[in-house]
């Protein structure tokens, strides 16, 4: 193991993240060690002062901790594949997109060869990265994430999950998944107005305002999911299934898409086939999670 | 025309939600006569100082404004057709649940017999009535809403929306699809997450994060789309995809319910096969209204 290193931080990928990872690691006064396949796209971040690495294997001895940025797994084995006796004793932290069972493979393929292993996943766009809207979920070792804090504290809120190694990607995409349930749920209420003549600026307050509230009913809820019991002490399955007629029929007769309605509906009608009518909505998970059971 | 009154307010319709109202008023000092078409539901609030009116037409020349609170616009013509000649003069605020074309067809029977109304929608389970928690969303005439002000605002949050009567119904549906849009995106992530052994208490805090992170880029986004033009300073709808083709994977992989992602990424399919692959995520728009036009 060669402990002997010349920079504090390597990153591997250099497409547009890997280059805004740069960029901010040189920013807050980070020596950074830079390999990407095609070397041209170092070319700048050499000029601004990163330090070059002509080979993987010199990219991942450089510095205690590399991170690696590249499209995706085959791309990222076809890169540490070959200097895998190089990696005793460092630490990795991946930052490539891929889901939890690639990360738990490539945690236990790290730690084989002695490496040390975080996986992560970056909710943010490049132009984001260094300012604290950039999130980066890590997971792994706790040890590891605490001693490279200040290296990923530069780069966004850095924000650590656990010791399963599937968590960042699992994390990263629940979230995607409530931001995508946000805009679409508030581009069907937006198309809905836009029929009576109300634009869009006009009715985002009031979805935001809605969107706030649900959030704030969050809480109680997960509580009712994590004790599997669900008193509908605001509504019940039943009242909810009524209400979303009701949207599907006004979105099928004003000419605007009734598909997410209807799959809401689909979902709380079979909740409800299956003795769920009078429960609270948070009773739904057992659609969503077949192995869950309710009390 | 009959301008004698006997009370501030008279309710039609005491079923959970009518019940929830005269409580309310009563609370706050407002004289109220009564009417249900079964009378014993009136029972318990006469008890408590509401005034019973023994016919329909009683009850609508008692007080100056008529809160209208039945189960359905059939049962609503039910009790007011017969009563079309003592309507002139008086307000009517409907609270009944319908649609948007049922709300301006009311008002425009309500306009020829005289009558001034108020559609009206209340965004509220019954025990909230009377905090400001409860929504009532209002539309049509802004001079009887002024007028009647004291009345709306005891109920809950009285919002007035514009002089078209739809608009309240519209207003209601659209909040409730924004409301079912982050609770079932939630339970996404909640079932992805417990795969991993995360309880949704754990998972939550993070869910509000990116909820509240995502209404606030409504605003920007609801320009967009008043603009007609999506630039993607974030991402790219070939982004999005990409990252619902993520969810789906892992959510099938794991034995979640992926029809939710499947019918978002369907949504972003069809915007890239119309042209739309490089615009920002609200350019999807034009698949929830087809009236739509993208610059």
């Amino acid at each position: 193991m060669n402990t002997k290193t010349r920079s504090d931080v390597t990153i591997i990928g250099l497409g547009l993240m890997g280059r805004a990872l740069v960029d901010t690691l040189l920013q807050t006064g980070h020596s950074t060690t830079v390999w990407n396949r095609t070397a041209d796209k170092a070319e700048e971040l050499i000029t601004r002062g990163a330090l070059r690495a002509d080979s993987v294997d010199r990219a991942v001895i450089a510095s205690p901790v590399t991170l690696l940025c590249v499209s995706d797994y085959p791309s990222l084995h076809t890169v540490l594949d070959p200097v895998g006796e190089q990696l005793d004793g460092r630490l990795l932290v991946n930052l490539t997109s891929g889901d939890s069972a690639q990360a738990r493979e490539m945690a236990r393929w790290a730690e084989k060869r002695g490496a040390r292993y975080l996986d992560g996943a970056i909710m943010a766009v490049p132009p984001t990265i260094g300012t604290p809207e950039a999130v980066i979920l890590l997971s792994g070792s706790k040890a590891a994430f605490e001693a490279q804090r200040s290296i990923l504290d530069a780069l966004g809120t850095a924000t650590y999950l656990g010791e399963d190694h599937g968590l960042s990607s699992l994390y990263d995409v629940a979230g995607l998944s409530v931001m995508w349930g946000v805009l679409n749920a508030w581009l069907q209420g937006v198309a809905l107005l836009s029929t009576a003549g109300v634009d869009a600026a006009s009715f985002t307050p009031f979805a935001a305002q809605v969107a706030q509230g649900t959030v704030g009913w969050l809480e109680d809820y997960a509580g009712q999911v994590d004790g599997g019991s669900y008193p509908a002490n605001d509504a019940t399955l039943t009242t909810h299934a009524g209400g979303m007629a009701h949207l599907i029929e006004e979105s099928e007769r004003l000419g605007v898409n009734a598909e997410l309605p209807k799959l809401f509906k689909t979902l709380v009608d079979r909740a409800i086939t299956d003795g769920q009518a009078e429960a609270s909505y948070p009773a739904l998970i057992t659609q969503f999670s077949p192995e869950s059971t309710t009390s």
